[in-house]
């Protein structure tokens, strides 16, 4: 059976996407999970909402690849046509599925809300289309299959719509499943994200590229993902038992070499790994934020069920509201500024005594782009942690905009809580020297 | 003359594309960069670092459109092909540049390195190749003419490097000059983006699509930004002045429609609007959140200069926070929930008085996934604003996930602000169905 087609062709559809008003990070998500299928992608391939131009890239997309992925134009209003041009270019009929229709009507329902009429259009799919439900959203997708060449076996044409969430949902918990059943007895593929905090991508390169050589099937990555760098760790083997102990002989490796600076594993965010450790060891806290603004406790709640753990945060903009709040001595503010050690310890141990916490954390410092001075530049940052063995507060210096300042302030604080509950160590030296570099003098 | 080739074709060329390793944003930004010299781009396409696919997408781009914008494989490394099969595939020698050669060498003194010796092949050219110098890195651009159908004029290959900032400060300062030259006395396009929040996409466009009627040169558009929703509009006209006194009439035509609604201009976020309000008038806020979980005081602060206005933030998740911190009655708690209006005004007013503010807000909720009761479904809002003219407080319904109900609550509670400091009103009719459904009983 000779089957020269490519892997995958991936096809996203969207006028914003030509006028260049969205950055298209479907493509490389959808291709990514494809990877590991062992599918290469051939072609990334975008066109508008144009009846012609979607029908020309689906039959030639059909023709050549032994995937396709479609991406948007499910959507409920005139514009979005996708799934009456794939019924029209595969010569197919548009039924209406009653058990969709449904459950559209159910998730409006669920809202309290009434189905708008346009909405139905969302239930039509080509006749012997294969549905793709959408938990998430009001538009399924579908599968087609249409004859492949002469042998082969037929191309499977995903749709799935634009929006990333609904997007990605459906690719997992119904496109790849598909896949994988289709591909059957092929050597399987396991990867594994393991995020680090507070080392360089070129040095994770540097101490962890060995580990792959001399084997074909074993593949170690890096990219950055702000503010942490990610190791992607891939194996192949014939079956998912090998698979699997190799993948964990591999991250045992990593481990051991890179330390405590793993701070997570997959797409779990690190607010979601300091929730566990606060959940599972039942410890509670407050947090006191300056620099950061409440982006710390903004984070802790966006994981759910934070209010078994989170008691309080206090953003102490003002002077005033540092020592209202949280007891900062008015002697301390005058004589060493608000952006100080004494200051961020008294933020911390006044915040754990007014919250009724286990942990007190605080952070001050200069965000930028103003109020830096050759003592304190922007990006001086005084964390503190005060909790039942005591307290602890470093100097750290950021060297980005404000925006990322914040943000790698509130990594390095949920850091902070993960090693605190871990018994790991916090020194000014724990993070290397992006981030702790004492200003020059 | 006939010439019905598309306007741009877009490549992107590197294998990291097609694993999915990078989002690649650097389509979206050539297509909109065209897109303001009146040339629309019809379609997107990746290739790997594969000679057979780059030779056939670049025939192909050539033949169907006028122009096309290449990026990436400019590099020193053996995956760099693009220079050798744009020769190939146009049948042109490559020539070596001994400007460009010297220019790569001056690159590297600048940094006190040598230059190594396969960096030399970035100085080779298809013959006839017009060079586009590459002032911030070390690969040069080209631009490669090749015959138009008859008649027509010829089609025009803008090859440039992938690296974003290498590409962007090229195609501003080598490809935009030449394409503009080429399309000479053409008229000059202003556009304008207008950000509305609390009315959806279809009712924008059924309130204004008539303005762009019956005049070609007038061309109004919409797309959602989570959570605002933005009219773009775009006027044609023979010089400057025109356009921009035609777009000025279109904006107030606009405005004259949606009113209050429209909450800013071009990529300028809420949180700067509300800024800059409080700093003119010279107000202060103090924020108590509960849904929102401090995201409304992380976005104020992100703004730089934020301490003038935002004098303190109370994170009041645990019901003893509300008690203790902002004076909310237990009674009242126990009686009606944390949920509720009185709470929601006895959160407002006691912020204001605690943080000493002229405005106090309050945001208490049900962000999900869990948590929701039959009275109180998730996605349950209650908003207040207490200042010196009282205290107002109106109940929602959100309708999404954990993340984006926290987003929605805090942009509504920043519009709240605005309106506010603009004398407008705020009733809980002020946003139509999607924020205020009332739930059915």
């Amino acid at each position: 059976m000779s089957d020269a087609r490519d892997g995958v062709w991936v096809l996203t559809i969207g006028d914003e996407l030509l006028r260049g008003e969205i950055v298209d990070s479907n493509k490389s998500h959808l291709s990514q999970r494809m990877l590991a299928l062992e599918l290469e992608s051939a072609r990334h391939v975008s066109v508008p909402d144009d009846p012609a131009a979607m029908e020309e890239i689906l039959r030639e997309a059909a023709r050549r690849a032994r995937v396709v992925l479609v991406s948007g134009g499910l959507g409920p209003t005139r514009d979005d046509l996708t799934t009456e041009i794939a019924a029209r270019t595969f010569g197919r009929k548009l039924v209406r599925d009653a058990e969709s229709l449904e459950q559209i009507r159910a998730f409006f329902r669920r809202f309290n809300r009434e189905m708008a009429s346009n909405n139905a259009k969302q239930a039509d799919f080509p006749e012997g289309a294969d549905i793709l439900p959408n938990p998430v959203g009001t538009a399924p997708g579908f599968m087609l299959e249409v004859p492949g060449p002469a042998g082969a076996p037929p191309t499977q044409l995903f749709f799935m719509p634009g929006v990333p969430r609904e997007l990605y949902r459906m690719l997992d918990e119904q496109v790849v499943p598909r896949l994988e059943a289709r591909l059957g007895a092929r050597r399987t593929v396991r990867a594994r994200l393991l995020r680090t905090f507070g080392i360089g991508e070129s040095n994770l390169d540097r101490m962890l590229s060995d580990l792959a050589q001399g084997d074909p099937d074993t593949v170690i990555g890096f990219r950055t993902q702000f503010p942490d760098n990610l190791v992607r760790i891939l194996v192949r083997a014939a079956d998912a038992r090998t698979a699997d102990a190799k993948l964990d002989v591999l991250e045992r490796d990593v481990r051991a070499r890179v330390g405590d600076l793993v701070v997570g594993v997959g797409e779990r965010k690190l607010e979601e790994v300091v929730a566990e450790l606060l959940r599972e060891r039942k410890r509670t806290i407050a947090v006191a934020e300056s620099i950061t603004g409440g982006l710390i406790a903004s984070r802790l709640t966006d994981v759910p069920g934070s209010s078994a753990y989170l008691l309080e945060g206090i953003v102490a903009y003002a002077n005033d509201a540092k020592v209202r709040a949280l007891g900062v001595s008015p002697e301390s503010l005058a004589q060493h500024g608000a952006v100080s050690e004494p200051v961020a310890r008294q933020m911390a141990e006044g915040m754990r005594r007014a919250g009724g916490a286990d942990i007190g954390l605080a952070t001050t410092g200069i965000a930028g782009p103003d109020g830096g001075s050759a003592e304190k530049p922007v990006g001086t940052l005084w964390l503190a942690l005060a909790d039942g063995e005591g307290t602890i507060a470093h100097r750290y210096q950021l060297m980005n905009d404000r925006a990322r300042n914040k943000e790698l302030a509130s990594q390095l604080a949920l850091d902070w809580i993960r090693r605190r509950l871990l018994g790991l160590p916090i020194s000014a030296e724990t993070f290397p020297r992006l981030l702790s570099a004492e200003p020059k003098k």
